[in-house]
């Protein structure tokens, strides 16, 4: 697969007497893919029913004329204002109660039927129109599901599609009472349509309800999703994206890109810094201008994994944002780098959102590729840089990687419903073990919780899956690698019950936790030999060999034949010194790297990268700030 | 009194195979009493007028054939869902205007007729069957009335039932304008059907219609206890208590102890430090597994008072719980600690909080005596140690102590209505003064604001009563006890306005607050000889002997005949001061005392506990970590 | 114009015998000035119709008496309770869609006609029958428009209005989704009924909707005054105030006072400097006693441009307030030295709020002149000892200053929508550049956006005008005068789009904004020389001349002519640099001060200030603790 770049474009946002030009310049800096048409529905529907291609032929006809590909999106995500006039009731519901209106994007219930039905008429006539379109070469579904937490909704249609959703789970009203355990405060029903949503309770609601319809709300994403790429699939051969956010994690990624043949990803390094990550205020103003030196690369790993092995950016930042908090310019050579680093993960393609940035509305801070003026942004350069780079650039096809690490959607539900002590997410728990293999230079892919074959791996990382169906911990326990599993694997049933016998019952791991209790800051306990323990901590007992003990003797992580039980949260130096044993056992090369520069691993190539403001000097050369080496195995 | 100890039990929550062997290992652990029933309205009553009582019937045989003694429930904490469809008006409704909704427990309105006649009917029902039973010896009403901050609620109901209060308190609306101040702001009414709820305006509502919303609130409470009290002893002659729950301040304890026989609260040490105490990190970090020093005692000793003589602690924590922001494990010994704490403080029984710790639902984190897979969890060993010491130890019939603070739940709403300086709250003002007499070694009885008799007592404490009837001023003014009040003592009439004669107005104390205001954390003003005034300071005048003074030479404190006025919140140093001053002037042995030791005398003994993790050495020997030295006298 | 003194008094607060005692100690004090009756509409129309005068007569005639003059209030920020049963819909609804409601004041919408027309009829009553009273000296309308966040309402009267108002101003639809850029996300509407408030989107709304929308809230309030001025009018030639609060910003209040006489404000110092001020907490303990040095002269210069010369205090700080987080006593002097303040700036009266502390309702730990016990409160010998001190003081004519600082209400509301750091306000950046000139001992006349005319001025200084219209910055250009601009001067258009070609496009300045980003604290960027740029910066290129620059060698600010642009907030450092460069240019006599020590010249007189705790030498003499000194030239 050939490395290529795009960018996302909105030829209804200027006058058509532009596209032509704007076409020629996005060729000229080498460009391959545009993706247009997501937010586009008021103007291809300006009132129901009454079509207008015209336009939208014309664009992507200037578009191909111009060597151009066209990524179509389905625009879902932000329908017109007299929809709402057919279907009043089709606004989500907030955690309050109060219906989140009109007058942004992302204003529907993923559950309003009548909304679904419109969703597939227009996509329909999307598909019939364009499914077979020379220049139309990708599809995207909707747009970012979940952002602006937009997954849960609390509206009457989801209260509805909620009791059919427990009705098909669980058949009888006793079976479900049973599986909540709702004798607890007399919270049994007598019937499903009883069940409320889990909002607005006194205090905290069942977790098992909670859970259930986290669940629920995700499968309502799928759901929405297929209907889409059902339609598409039916009248175009062409593949099939969707554009994941960073961070969100209110859906099952794994699930919806099920539907689809590509994954990609949303990526803004400096915004994602400043406003979806657990670190403290040194770090981010460490990294303020090139991002965080590991978020990209999980999720370039997390989307690989969606894609089944095909992924895209499909909107990479390329200067300042407009949505954090604080909203720097990035380092200069960063957007290079952030570029290279997709495809270093083997990403085919990178799509710079956005071509020129918008004067008007909402995201009018948000620099492009151009300027509002049409004059060159400065990513514009480095873009180019990139693709003349690509040119001469060896094809990849990515080699597994040694080293596993699970991801499940639904343990970070469970973790968050039941976090225990403030701030414990099961998103930063596996993303410090991922920063941790990756201190060690270790190249990793990220699987789903429904992987049971990891012939091929040494390592397999697999923290906090706070429910391990049998059949996974079986897979593990004989997959040959060596297995690192805690806190909290095994933790629940699929109810989000505390199964009997106690965690983590790992077949041929005689560890059971028999205590679990949560650590404000400041309770850190130590261990014997460095780092320690924090925020999250389990008593452990049985006859395992205990391999990490805490200053009093007691053990922190225990480990029979080919499995480790890690018994709390690790910091940064335990997790260090776990990773170093694992690895040393399963005869992997660990190349141990500063803060800020970092490898990946192709099959052919190992690629550096220097995410620090200063140069730093490597094996194979120096690094320049923000810079990039490319070193042929 | 017989000590005596306790665990509370569901035994709709397990097979009830499993209740022998719970029993036979109650009572083989030492344990007298089994509270029961208190969530269970969905299994006695599973559709509206279908009872179930034989499952009931066989637990508390079960239990009973043991040897043990059942505490009986009223269920009325956790109505079932189908009340809802009876009476859907029945929730309350939180300050933001939204109904607080069923999935959880405590969602009633006090004030919903509807629902009190259906909490008289299963009362009724529940003492008509079970008041002389041979097995049943105690009552409990409800459960934890407030807890979730359930006591105020505006839904429709509390403002009819307002309106009527109102009605009867004030007689005519023109009384009920004077008395508020309407005038103030145009405010005044014509009718009590015109007066709502104090949510909601645009800003501040006036203080006097907010204190009695409060007292309004306060009192639904009493009315919702008083019923089910007077079923219960219609049909039973055996004391009936309630469990309070620590540091809820919103109805009056005083009132609803009133009708009942026993008073028992919920000690849960280490949740408390971490979620309810103004104290600093390096305080909740120095006692985060053993819990505050002073905070458990201050409640044993409020109990006392609440229940005239007779309390008990219904629920002890055990281990970590499920709902503090951070829940670690107790220090090994606290369990004990704290269970001798509550008998050197008076308790007749000290009842464990949970048998079994649950595998389902909200409190599945909770820890019990057992772990969920019934193995014995740690504090199932300190609780049988205790049950074991108890054999020979004496019975204690605690001696009235020299040393009477008061405690006022109005003047707690007074000041949260209007607390002048940010975080300023009545309970931590006496709470502030309880360690200070508990670091001087002086055992306290608490006492309620109607109490007027004194007679015994060497030293009265009573800060922050800003309303101060004038027979209590008498009362204390001829008490011959050393007498400190101030701040803010008399600061406000009974319909919460300023009095004139200015405050405090104490006879025989001239002694007038001239002004006041508050400080900023940063604006302590230094006492000459050592301590501050921090948050809160007066500005007094008059003829009384200046006995504390600010640098600038004003007055902090004066003094004339057996009164003391402190004008301003003192620090820790200036509280120490004050009961040194007072208590070498009332006669009082002081005993000083280091941070996390602690004494209490019963008459016969004297107590000596550690909070400390380290070992300390005493006059009357070492003290270890977690250590209970009982001295004879 | 001779300097006075008055004090705000509410007769309906206290029993009638006491209305002689008081008017003649006001008189004894020196007082010239009584506000009253702005609260007082429950009391003059008890029913709906039925109109009490007498007790307002008498009042009046009393005050008269003792030679008072009266300003009289309309009451209309206190509705009576009967008015909500005439206009249920009267009341606003809040950003979350709750109705703000009944029991406290500013319970109503400025966009309600219903309640609109109750005021024209009060206050058409009110001016007949007092208009030409000889003791009624002037009018206040309504009481501080704005107070508690009352400009914005969500209601649906707001809506219809906002409806009618863009209809007016874009006169058809797609002018409008043109003017807003409304293509953006589809959210292009056929109807301006289509048309709602930017509440309660999914994510933020469309700025261009919200800055209409503020702007339409700021000619409600427009509107509703005038309405009250023009009937006054027609009955009575007294001047018309009204009393605006510091630091609201949510209206223009340049438009409303264009309909006013004079312009008066009420000046808490002690609260807005706990409250409203962005200082870090050395700051506010420095001088919680004394407020902040520069606050209350921005206002009073403020509020002298919006009276067009003509300007009171019509509530001035007697004591400690109630309703900020802390409420200190004033240092003693501060009140002497906040009333000769606010004469130095110009001022015709000072009133101090209020004459006697009121006992009850809302504001009751509010101090006054008097205490609740009639007592002197300190505050009422420093209003003596400046009465006294004002019979022999000089007349002022205050004379232009050379200086002038633009403040643009619409300019606020800008950056509110779209601070793109967070916590940068309009206000707080026209502050800090307030506080550099101070520092250098200049005085300053504020003007607003639309003056033209800056001949006499030899410094304009205009930061952050995000929208400069052609005109205005064609005076700048042309004015002779040193000119400072930027950051985001003309940033946006008249529609808040960016406007191409790009910002500042200044006549005659080859400067452009090519790029703009945001800082987090600990990301400041030194400047060459001295100070930083924080919070927000723009990278600016062009052929203007360099005067600031960056570490890395990128300008900071440029000059052409007479015009000098700063692409970025500077720090305190790096202001006094560009006011020292700016000053010198325009040949003005700088006089750095100490921080805390502040100059004021009227024309004749130079007076002194010393907001510091502590005594400091000046070149006139040795200025006392809340010290004042006149100088004569």
């Amino acid at each position: 697969m050939k490395r290529t770049l795009g960018v996302c474009y909105y030829p209804e946002h200027w006058p058509e007497e532009t596209w032509e030009e704007d076409a020629a310049r996005m060729a000229q800096a080498g460009l391959t893919w545009v993706r247009i048409g997501e937010f586009a529905w008021s103007r291809i529907e300006p009132e129901p029913g009454r079509l207008n291609w015209d336009w939208l032929d014309r664009a992507i006809a200037t578009l191909g004329r111009h060597g151009l590909k066209v990524v179509l999106g389905t625009p879902t995500a932000t329908p017109p204002r007299w929809m709402l006039e057919r279907h009043p009731d089709m606004l989500a519901l907030d955690a309050q109660g109060r219906p989140r209106g009109f007058g942004s994007r992302r204003h529907y219930c993923f559950s309003h039927r009548g909304y679904l039905h419109e969703c597939r008429r227009i996509v329909r006539l999307l598909a019939q129109r364009y499914g077979q379109h020379p220049h139309v070469a990708a599809w995207q579904t909707d747009n970012e599901y979940g952002c602006h937490d937009t997954v849960v909704s609390y509206s009457d249609a989801a209260r509805h599609a909620f009791r059919d959703w427990l009705r098909a789970r669980y058949g009888t009203i006793a079976a479900l009472n049973a599986a909540w355990g709702n004798v607890f405060w007399s919270m049994e029903y007598h019937d499903f349509d009883q069940i409320g949503l889990p909002n607005l309770t006194v205090t905290e609601p069942n977790p098992s309800h909670v859970l259930d319809f986290r669940r629920f709300s995700s499968d309502q994403v799928v759901a929405f999703n297929r209907a889409q790429a059902e339609i598409i699939r039916a009248f175009s051969d062409r593949p099939i994206a969707h554009n994941y956010m960073g961070r969100v994690t209110d859906f099952d990624h794994f699930r919806v890109g099920a539907d689809l043949d590509i994954a990609s990803w949303d990526s803004y390094p400096l915004g994602f810094l400043e406003d979806r990550l657990e670190v403290d205020a040194d770090w981010k103003r460490r990294f303020a201008r090139q991002g965080d030196p590991d978020f990209q690369a999980f999720h370039h790993d997390l989307y690989r994994a969606v894609g089944r092995g095909r992924w895209w950016i499909m909107e990479q930042q390329p200067g300042p944002v407009n949505w954090a908090p604080y909203n720097p310019a990035p380092l200069p050579g960063m957007v290079r780098l952030w570029t290279w680093e997709a495809f270093a993960h083997g990403a085919e393609a990178v799509c710079y959102f956005r071509w020129r940035q918008a004067p008007f509305a909402q995201e009018q801070m948000h620099a492009g590729l151009l300027r509002p003026d049409s004059a060159p942004a400065p990513a514009l350069d480095e873009a180019a840089r990139v693709a003349a780079e690509l040119a001469d650039a060896p094809r990849v096809h990515a080699a597994p990687a040694p080293v596993a690490l699970i991801f499940d959607y639904d343990a970070d539900w469970a973790w968050a419903i039941q976090p225990h002590a403030r701030g414990a997410s099961y998103f930063a728990l596996v993303f410090d073990h991922y920063r941790a293999l990756r201190r060690a230079g270790l190249s990793i892919d990220i699987v789903g919780p429904d992987c049971r074959d990891f012939s091929g791996r040494r390592l397999v990382v697999a923290p906090g899956l706070m429910h391990m169906p049998d059949d996974l911990k079986t897979a593990l326990a004989e997959s040959g690698a060596q297995v690192l599993i805690g806190p909290r694997s095994g933790a629940r049933d699929a109810s989000m019950r505390i199964p009997v016998p106690l965690p983590p019952a790992f077949p041929g791991l005689d560890v059971t936790v028999s205590r679990v209790e949560s650590l404000a800051p400041g309770m850190e306990m130590p261990l014997q030999g460095g780092g320690q323990i924090r925020l999250y901590r389990e008593e452990i007992e049985g006859g395992a060999t205990p391999v990490l003990t805490l200053a009093d003797g007691a053990p922190a992580a225990m480990r029979a034949g080919n499995v480790t039980y890690m018994a709390g949260w690790g910091d940064g130096a335990a997790l260090d010194r776990l990773v170093t044993m694992l690895a040393d056992q399963a005869g992997l090369t660990r190349l141990p790297l500063p803060e800020g520069v970092r490898i990946r691993d192709t099959g052919a190539e190992r690629f550096w990268f220097n995410y620090n403001p200063y140069a730093v000097d490597t094996p194979v050369g120096r690094l320049d700030p923000a810079g990039v080496l490319r070193q042929s195995f």
